[in-house]
C-alpha cells in the first residue's frame, strides 16, 4: 500500500461474511444458501440493514437481482458497478460469490467513510441464482438483467418440485411479471468489476495473492452417444465385439492427449459425465453416453478441438463398428474483457506493489453477461488447492483484502 | 436321422413351451417368470400334470428343485439326469432354461412311448432360481442340491423386499428347513446332461444347429477403483490434472487389446459396469469404479489376464497420479466336462449326420455345480444374433429338436 491510499476494513468484511455464512441449510457441512430459500431471505434482510446504514438507493428486480447505489453527487451519470452473487451450490463453500459481494460492499463503505471525492455513482450489484442450484441453469439473474433470459424462458425452467423459475420468484415476493421491463441500459453503467475466488489452482501455484482476468473462456459442450451390441461377457469372443465402452475410452484418451499437447496452453477438454447402459458386471454394454466440455479463450482453439472430437468419434465408430451421434448441446463464445479497465487494474496493482498475475478464467461468471452492455473486468483471489463448490473451499481473508483494495483503487479512478 | 432311430415330437415340445411362456408377469414384453412367483406356481402345476401322465416319481426339495424319475425297471441304479431351469430374468426370452427343461421332458416321453429298453432310470431335474432374479445370486437351486449353498447361506440372501431366500422358499410352500438333508449323492446319478441355448453367436456364425460343450470357462471378477482430484472442467489446466476417467480409459483399452491378442482364443475380458462420480458435465471426476470380468477355459489364461490387469492398473495409477484399489470380488475355476459323455455325444452326432460343433461355454450353468458329483456335459443350440436375456431371444424349434434328439440318443446309450 502506498502511504496516501485508503483501504478497506478487513475485520468488518470478515464480520459480514461470517454473519451471512451462518445462514446455511446444512450446518456443519458447508454453505448451502440457494436463491429464494429462507437462508437467502435472512441474507437479504442482513444486507438491507447495511444498505440502510449507508443510505444507498436500493432497487430489486423481478428475479431478485439487487442494485444498491451510492451516489454522493446525486447525479444521473452512469455508475461504476461492482458485485457478485450470494447463492451457493448444495454443500458449497464460504467464499464463492459472497467474497465478491462483501468486498464490493466494503469498497462502497470505505469510499463513503473517507468521503472520497467521486463524480460517478458506485453501484453494488448482487445477482440471483448464479449457481443454477434451483433450476439447473446458471447465471439466471445476470441473464435476466441483460435480457438474455425472458419471462417466457423462466416459465420453462423448473426446480425439482416442478415449480417454474417464474413461479418461485413470484412466490418469494419478487414482481416476476415486471421481468424484461427494467433491463440494464448502456447509459446506466460505466464499467462493471467482479471480485471472485479463482476456483482453480493457478494463483496458488504461482504464489500470487491477486489475479487480473484478461479473458474469459468460451465453451462448446457436446453429447456423444456410442451404440454397440450388448452381449454376455462370457459368451462373446473378443474379435467381433462391438463394445461402446472400448470406443468411448479411445475417444477420451485421444481427446485428452490432443487438448494437452496440440492446441493452446489455455485449451481444456474434459469428459466428466459418462453413463454406461446396461452397466452390468457380466454384460458388454449396448450404449455409452458422455459429455465433452471444451473451453478456450481463443475461439480457434475451441473449434480445433471440436473438429478433432468429431473426426475421432467418427473414426473410432468406424474401426470399432459402432453407431454414433454427436450433438452440440451448449456453446458460449470467449468474452473480451475491457482493456481500459484491465489497464486501470494493472496500473493500480503496480502502484500498490501488489503480488498479482494476469490470467484467464475458465469458468463463466455473471460479469460475462454484462460484456455487451458495458466495459467488464474481473479480479480473482486464490483458491486453496484449487478447490471450490465444497465445504473445503478456502481463500485467506488477507488475499480477499488485497483484491478488495485493488478494486477500491480502480473504482475511485473510474468514478472520477 | 438314421432310419431306425427314434425321435422326439417337435409339436408336443412347442405346445409345452408355448403353454409355459403364457405364464409371464410382463405380457407383450418378454417372459418374466421368477422362481417363487405366481407364474412359477402355474408352471409347476402344468409340469406336475405332465409328470402324472407319465407316472414319474417326483421329489421336490426345500429350495423347490424338482426331480422327476422315469424308472421302468424299478431298480436302484443311478439315474441318467437331464434338465435345466424354468425361471427367467425380468423381460427375458422364451428359450433360456425352458428349452432344456422341455427337451428333457420330451426325451423321457419319447423313451417311454417307444418302450425303449433301458436299465438305468432317467431323471428330469429342474433347478430353481438359476438366474438370480430374486436374490442377486445365480444358480441357487443347483448349489443347494450339491451343498454349495447351505440353509444358513439362504438366510443371508435377500430380495428387494428384504425377505431372505429361506423365508421366500418357506412361504412359497417348500420345506426350507429340510435344506441340506437331501443333497445329491454320487451313487444316485450316473451322468448329467443339460441342453441350453448358447447365448452367444458362435453356432450361428458357423451355421451349426447343435453344439457339444467341451469345457466351461472359469472366471475372475475384479472391482477397480481409481481416485483422482475433482475440479472444475474450465479452471484446471490440462497438465497436472488427476483425472480417473482418463486412467480408467487407458486400462480398458490396454485390457481389451491384451485379452484379444496376447492370451488364448478362448480368453475374454470385459468392462461392463462402470460408474463415474460425481459424473458432472463440467467437473473432472473424483472417482471411477469399474468391474473387470475375465474368463477362460484355461486357468492359466485367467491368471495371465488377472496379472496383466493388476500391473496395468498400478502403472496407470502411477503415470496418471491416481490412487487405486483392486479387489477380487468373484472367482470360479474352469470346469472339466466328462470325456465319456462328450465322446458319446460326438459319436451319436456323427452317426446321425448332425451339423454340430464342439465349443466351450463362456457362461456358468447349473450343470457346472454337479461336476464334482457326476459326469457332466452340455448341448448348446444356436441363439439368433447371439442375443439372450431379452424379448428378442430366439432359437428355432428345428434346432431345439436336433439338440433334443442328440440328447435322446446319448441318454439311451448311457442308460443301457
Amino acid at each position: 500500500m502506498t502511504e496516501n491510499s485508503i483501504s478497506i476494513n478487513k475485520e468488518r468484511l470478515i464480520k459480514d461474511m461470517e454473519a451471512i455464512n451462518s445462514n446455511t441449510a446444512t450446518p456443519g457441512n458447508g454453505s448451502t444458501r440457494f436463491s429464494y430459500s429462507e437462508e437467502d431471505r435472512k441474507t437479504r434482510e442482513y444486507l438491507s440493514r447495511e444498505f440502510k446504514n449507508l443510505n444507498l438507493a436500493v432497487k430489486t428486480d423481478g428475479a431478485g437481482n439487487i442494485r444498491a447505489k451510492y451516489n454522493p453527487k446525486e447525479n444521473d451519470s452512469p455508475s461504476v458497478m461492482i458485485g457478485s452473487h450470494i447463492d451457493t451450490v448444495m454443500n458449497g463453500g464460504e467464499f464463492d460469490g459472497l467474497a465478491g459481494t462483501i468486498a464490493a460492499l466494503e469498497v462502497i463503505r470505505t469510499i463513503k467513510e473517507n468521503k472520497t471525492d467521486i463524480t460517478h455513482p458506485v453501484e453494488l450489484v448482487i445477482f440471483s441464482e448464479e449457481e443454477g442450484s434451483n433450476f439447473g441453469s446458471t447465471t439466471v439473474g445476470s441473464k435476466v438483467m441483460t435480457g438474455k433470459l425472458t419471462k417466457a424462458d423462466l416459465k420453462t425452467l423448473y426446480n425439482s418440485e416442478k415449480q417454474s423459475a417464474y413461479e418461485v420468484m413470484q412466490a418469494f415476493g419478487f414482481d416476476a411479471d415486471s421481468i424484461g421491463e427494467d433491463l440494464l441500459q448502456k447509459d446506466e453503467v460505466k464499467a462493471m468489476m467482479e471480485l471472485h475466488i479463482e476456483q482453480g489452482g493457478v494463483l496458488e501455484e504461482e504464489s500470487k495473492s491477486v489475479g487480473i482476468v484478461h479473458a474469459i473462456a468460451g465453451m462448446n459442450t457436446f453429447q456423444v452417444t456410442l451404440n454397440g451390441v450388448s452381449n454376455h461377457a462370457g459368451t462373446m469372443p473378443m474379435p467381433g465385439r462391438k463394445d461402446p465402452l472400448v470406443g468411448a475410452s479411445k475417444v477420451i484418451i485421444a481427446l485428452e492427449e490432443y487438448a494437452r499437447t496440440q492446441v493452446n496452453e489455455t485449451t481444456v477438454a474434459t469428459v466428466g459425465k459418462l453413463e454406461c447402459s446396461p452397466s452390468g458386471s457380466n454384460v458388454i454394454n449396448k450404449t455409452v453416453t458422455f459429455n465433452v466440455d471444451i473451453r478456450d479463450i481463443e475461439q480457434s482453439g475451441i473449434d480445433q478441438v471440436s473438429n478433432y472430437l468429431k473426426e475421432k468419434v467418427k473414426e473410432t465408430a468406424e474401426t470399432q463398428q459402432l453407431e454414433y451421434e454427436i450433438d452440440l448441446i451448449g456453446t458460449s463464445a470467449p468474452a473480451r474483457l475491457s482493456d481500459t479497465v484491465i489497464d486501470t487494474l494493472v496500473a493500480k496493482a503496480e502502484k500498490q506493489g501488489m503480488n498479482y498475475l494476469k490470467l484467464h478464467s475458465g469458468a463463466v461468471h455473471d460479469t460475462m453477461m454484462l460484456a455487451d452492455v458495458t466495459d467488464v473486468a474481473m479480479i480473482f483471489v486464490p483458491s486453496k488447492n484449487g478447490i471450490s463448490h465444497s465445504p473445503d473451499e478456502y481463500t485467506s481473508y488477507e488475499d480477499i483484502e488485497d483484491g478488495a483494495n485493488l478494486m477500491l483503487e480502480a473504482v475511485i479512478e473510474l468514478a472520477q
